[in-house]
Order: C-alpha cells, then structure tokens, then sequence
C-alpha cells in the first residue's frame, strides 16, 4: 500500500474530472472555438493535474519517505533522493 | 476560422494522447502503483498540456493578434491585451 | 529607444530593491538563518524579478512587436517569433 | 547549524554572481538595451536563483527534516508540512 492509498478515491474523481475536461478540450477544437477560450480551459486542466501531483507528493512525503527514515530503512537515502528529484521537476514543469 | 484551424488535426491528436495518458493515471492509482511512477506520469501529461497550451498561443499571435494589428482594427488594442494576460497566466502556471 | 523606455525609471526601483533582497539573501547565509526562511526570501525576489520579466515583456509586445506589425516591416515576423521564443522560454522557467 | 552549512560558501559565491547580474541589469536598462537582450539576462538570473531555491532546499530536507524524523522530534509532522508549504509555493512560483 501506497502513501495515497486512503485518497485515492478523491484523487480518481479528480482525474475523472480532468479526463472530462480533455475531452472537453477536443469538442471546443472540433467546434473551432475562439483559441482565448480554448487556452482558459487548458490552464484550467493544467491546474488540476498539477494540484494532482501536489497531493501525491504530499501523501508520498508523509507516508513513504517518512516511514523509510522512521524505520532506519537502508532505503532511506535514496527515498529521500527520489522525492528531491520530482519536486525538482515538478519545480522546473 | 481562428488561428490554430490549420493545425487542428495535430491539435486533436495530441489531445488524444493525453486524455489516454489521463485514462492511464486511473488505472495506475487502481493498480496501487508506486507514487514515483504515478507523479512521472503526471508530469509527462502536463508537459504535453503545455506544450498544446504553447501551440495554441503561438497559432493564436501569428494569426489573430498580428492580423488585427495588421488591418488596424479598433480591437488591435484589446487582442494585444487579451494575449498578454494569457501570457501571464501561462508563466505564474 | 525601446518599448520599455517610458517605464524605465520604474524597471530601474524595482531592480534595485531586487538587488537589495540578494545581498540581504547574503547576510542571512552569514547569519545562518533558518533555511525556509532563507527560501521564503528567495522566493520573494524571485516573483519580483519575473515581475519586471513580465513589464518587459509587455512593453515591448505593446510598442516595439506592435509597432513592426503596423508598419508591415520586413522584420515583422522575426519580431514575432522572437518573442513567442521568450514566452516559452518563460513559461517553461 | 543548519542544513546547508557545508555549503554557504558555494552559496554566496553563487549569490553574488546573481547580484551582479541584477546590477548588470540596471546598466542594460539605463543604456537603453535591446528588450530581448534583456530579458534573456533576466531569464539567466531567475535560473540561477531557483538554482539556489533548489540547492537550499535539498540540503534542508537531507538535514533537518531527516534529522527530526530520524530522532522522532515532537516537531518532526510540522518540519515535513513546513518543507511541503515551501515546496508548493516553488512549483506555482
């Protein structure tokens, strides 16, 4: 079990809300909607993944990695590393 | 017709692409797959948004926005503005 | 002279407060201050310093990008796209 | 101490390089440089400044919320929810 496990209900209306809005995405293209309008619901979209990713870190922060320097896991080093690395992406896009 | 109308196919198609890549979030959260693996996924999905957000806004300056500063239109002005606040809020995310 | 001349005094206070919050960045090395501190003022500099990056911008898309459309300059494209290229370089940090 | 002790020399040095590009920034805009030009400078400054965001960071997640964790502070839950603050406000900038 994973550090999101108790959200993960949350987190698949979440994507299922945002898989909607991709969908969403492709009628306002096949409608030739203004590019303005179509660029609002692509922020909109882009918002809510990223708040996606926010919590999964977050959840993989306190559970996770916690637990692995909690336990004096071997492992923990390279927990620590992994979790610098995606936020170091996560901080560049 | 708007600025991104000759590329709409390509539009559409990597809208596709992500609303799969959406679809695969679900079932990798379904799957309790490790957070790292998920947030990569997440990460590889927005930055395929941005980059649709990118072509749009360049369609939408190339055509729209130069258009009516080409042709002296009263609304030059407010296009002009219009894209710029777009802008800002692709920066600020 | 360039679209940002009428607002350069304004650019120039701005840039000099920024270089105010770096050396007090400095002193808080040399002090050795709490590290989310430290990072709650490099964080403030930061939006300030994107926030002149965003004035810039928009000066010279209002002046100089609009001006070279208007007058249907031979350089009217390569203005256009030389900007679109600091927009992406912006939006992706 | 704190985390990025080992570090504060490379630190600073690369502080005052950005300082001096912020400076540098001053001089372009007062000899009416190119909008471009400068914005590219601005560009580079803000890199290097999240570069050290970054570093700073790391080095306080690697030290002092390891180090809570590890001895089980009383003050290890808000060591990892403050890192988390911070690294939220990193990502949307």
């Amino acid at each position: 079990m994973h550090g999101y496990a108790a959200r993960s209900d949350e987190l698949q209306a979440r994507l299922r809300r945002i898989e909607g809005q991709i969908r969403g995405l492709q009628r306002m293209i096949e409608e030739d909607r203004y590019c303005i309008d179509v660029l609002t619901q692509i922020s909109s979209a882009t918002k809510a993944l990223q708040g996606v990713a926010t919590t999964m870190l977050d959840e993989h922060v306190r559970h996770c990695v916690r637990d692995a320097i909690d336990q004096g896991a071997e492992s923990a080093d390279e927990k620590i590393e992994e979790a610098l690395e995606v936020v170091h992406r996560l901080i560049k896009r």
